[in-house]
């Protein structure tokens, strides 16, 4: 298969970017995977716990240790170092070097072909969220400087392709969610740092930690026609891939993501001298609610997934029936229709609970990411890199959400899954084993070359 | 009615102690209303609320700003002032003065009639709670003392009866609840103190800023037969008088109180990525168990309450499925026997709840306080006065805990509670009329004549 596909250097275009199937001294390029290995078990030891997952909430003293070293790996690599006012730092390889007859110098207006992922955990997280999609880009970056192919518009043969991996800010949502993706992108606005959800002195507070600000934040925005693409290795986070014995997945849609929180209040009444039948016990709204939603979803919305991640119960004594309750509710889809529909599910749902136990409902929206969809360009260069190195593989939707999605208005996206082993996500017993990973380096590799070689 | 038993001078005896009616010159003395509204008005400005509450949780700033006002006004009354290793803070009126002929001197062993309640608050809590309590006890103390009369003990006639009102020290368990009562009666261990329901951390720390210790708190035991009994003047906390139309309600039991931490655990999972079928969601065992433990209570327990006063969610982050949920669980019931079945039920339904979820369940025993039965002659003479007095009441259970239950093994204990407009209780909106506070006082006056005058 891969010598007739060398051969025939079959050409294809959509959209912005072309591809195309590389010659054979391409596609026998890999990664180094001890090299890479190194690398990734180096930055798991920045915030590792004692069960073997690592603590790098942003801006956390041990997600600020993590950066310089990954700026330290990228100088070391003879690579260039860049930063932004949204603290993303990246290695970046610029291909305007005399290669191609073309040119000899670097000319304003190149683009630059994204890859990357985050370098911030959840709390308490694992080992390969965002960590492994930033080692595998730098891991791809090391090896194309390395091959000294010069990477070029596929439309514009005149124009030279830069590579950058990207570690974003905050990707996670400790403090905002997407953070450093959407500034890049020009998503981010004032309002989102007046209000996040993370709360704003925590913001505050961590940005002084990062030395940034709100006004640096706004000025990381770049031009809209400066990136050719943006791919991204992560691992599945669900057991898909896992349970269909296949090497990689290829995302097709990013869900959307809506969170609100929810508050159900009664009144505060001793909880031993008032009567169960007097009681307004705001905590049976809020577990009716949390069961009926799993219930609806998992009957009405098959394709949507809901979380209640915490509830916050006022006063909160022993002896105190409970006046308030507030529910931190987030739900996805792939789909902006079902999201709606689902939307005003939830939201009855919550009402008709409150009712029932004659309970008033508060609701405070608190933000939404519409589903995404990939670039179709860039899904077929990832499933022709993976016939190539003779990986199986299948398209899925994210469940979770991803820098990516910021990105989708400025240039074709695309995201490759590898396999987690019992789809374990957000937490220490994270695991991909290493072959994988490598894997998806490779995928990551020759679909760059695929898009811009 | 008043008059036919003034003039037979009846006595009956019951226990320790015997009661009688008292003569007419006694049986005409009243409280000063306006002097203890003074002093409860005063009291009611310490930790007060911006909502009419107070908050004066045990050994706050506030509580400790409470307690130097209560001990000024007791020496400012010409009261003696006394404290112990627990903090319990108390007005005390020997009655060993020469007025009887039998003896001019105080003499050790001399018993002493204990009247109380407590200073400190729930948080965010009411005035009445506790307050109402300890203002009528020292209104009581100064009415005996302008009286001129000499208390005596009904079955040893050479014997004087002391008058005591105290403040017990963390009555509503921020710490370790009914704490200066148990200190008292010499059921305090030092493993209560290791293990508190507060956390040790807060109890070392507030014993601290009160000036006390461990030791100090074990060394506050008096001697089993130094007290000839103990009464207490308290809010209803519920509905039942205001919907029978009634003035008093004497107290024929204490429920107990049994408490428990029950952790559900399942497993922290990503929660855009991971399917509702994949989850192990500690939310949901803690959800279905909150809402079926009331179904139970209301169903087959119709004496007992159950509360879930609280639930703590860990990681507690939106897009991480819950992996535990904390449920702090306390319920009460006034029979032993039910109490058992209860505690049997709730666990195995906990059990139940967890495994149709796939969670572990981890039980944590808190404590227990079992019912406690009020003296049948305290009963007695508290109906009497309220007879004399032309007050309407009727006998209740007490569904909250008081310091009285630690007292039952040590002397005849009896409570009466007095109105809660709209029931309400352990909340700012908390409040009794000061016509049905008054009442109170006066039956405790009249009861502590008819038991030792």
């Amino acid at each position: 298969m891969e010598s007739r596909f060398n051969r025939l250097h079959f050409w294809f275009m959509i959209g912005g970017l072309e591809t195309h199937h590389i010659t054979r001294s391409f596609s026998s390029l890999r990664v180094n995977p001890d090299r890479m290995l190194a690398a990734f078990n180096q930055l798991a030891l920045i915030g590792a716990t004692s069960d073997g997952g690592v603590d790098r909430v942003t801006f956390s003293e041990t997600h600020l240790a993590a950066r310089p070293w990954f700026k330290e790996e990228i100088e070391k690599s003879g690579l260039e170092f860049r930063t932004d006012g949204a603290g993303n730092y990246s290695a970046f390889l610029s291909s305007s070097a005399p290669d191609d007859g073309h040119r000899k110098i670097p000319v304003r207006g190149d683009q630059t072909l994204l890859l990357g992922s985050h370098l911030d955990s959840v709390p308490n997280g694992g080992r390969f969220d965002g960590a492994l999609g930033v080692m595998a880009a730098l891991e791809v970056l090391k090896t194309v400087k390395e091959s000294g192919i010069n990477l070029k518009s596929r439309t514009e043969l005149s124009r030279s392709v830069n590579l950058e991996a990207i570690d974003f800010t905050d990707e996670e949502g400790t403090l905002v969610g997407l953070l450093g993706s959407a500034a890049l992108a020009g998503h981010l606005s004032q309002q989102d740092l007046d209000s996040p959800r993370g709360g704003r002195d925590k913001l505050v507070e961590g940005m002084k930690r990062a030395g940034l600000s709100d006004q640096s934040m706004l000025s990381a925005v770049r031009p809209k026609d400066s990136l050719a693409g943006y791919l991204e290795l992560h691992i599945e986070q669900g057991k898909r891939l896992e349970r269909a014995g296949m090497d990689i997945g290829i995302v097709s849609a990013i869900v959307g993501i809506w969170s609100y929180r929810l508050a159900f209040i009664g009144r505060a009444d001793h909880a031993g001298s008032t009567t169960m039948d007097d009681r307004l016990d705001a905590s049976l709204g809020a577990s009716a609610f949390t069961l009926a939603a799993r219930e609806m979803v998992l009957k009405d919305f098959p394709n949507c997934v809901v979380n209640v991640g915490k509830m916050d119960f006022a006063p909160g004594a022993f002896n105190i029936v409970p006046a308030r309750v507030d529910v931190l509710l987030e739900f996805r889809s792939p789909d902006e229709e079902e999201f709606k529909r689902l939307d005003i599910a939830l939201l009855e749902l919550a009402r008709r609970e409150a009712g029932h136990f004659g309970l008033e409902l508060n609701v405070e929206f608190l933000g939404k990411h519409s589903p995404s969809m990939m670039s179709d360009k860039v899904q077929l260069a990832y499933a022709g890199a993976c016939d190539d190195l003779r990986l199986t593989h299948i398209a899925l939707t994210s469940g979770a959400g991803h820098d990516g999605q910021s990105l989708v208005d400025m240039c074709p996206v695309g995201m490759i899954f590898v396999p987690s082993v019992d789809g374990a996500s957000h937490a220490p017993r994270e695991f991909t084993k290493w072959e994988d990973c490598i894997n998806g380096a490779n995928v990551l590799l020759q679909t760059v070359l695929k898009l811009a070689a």
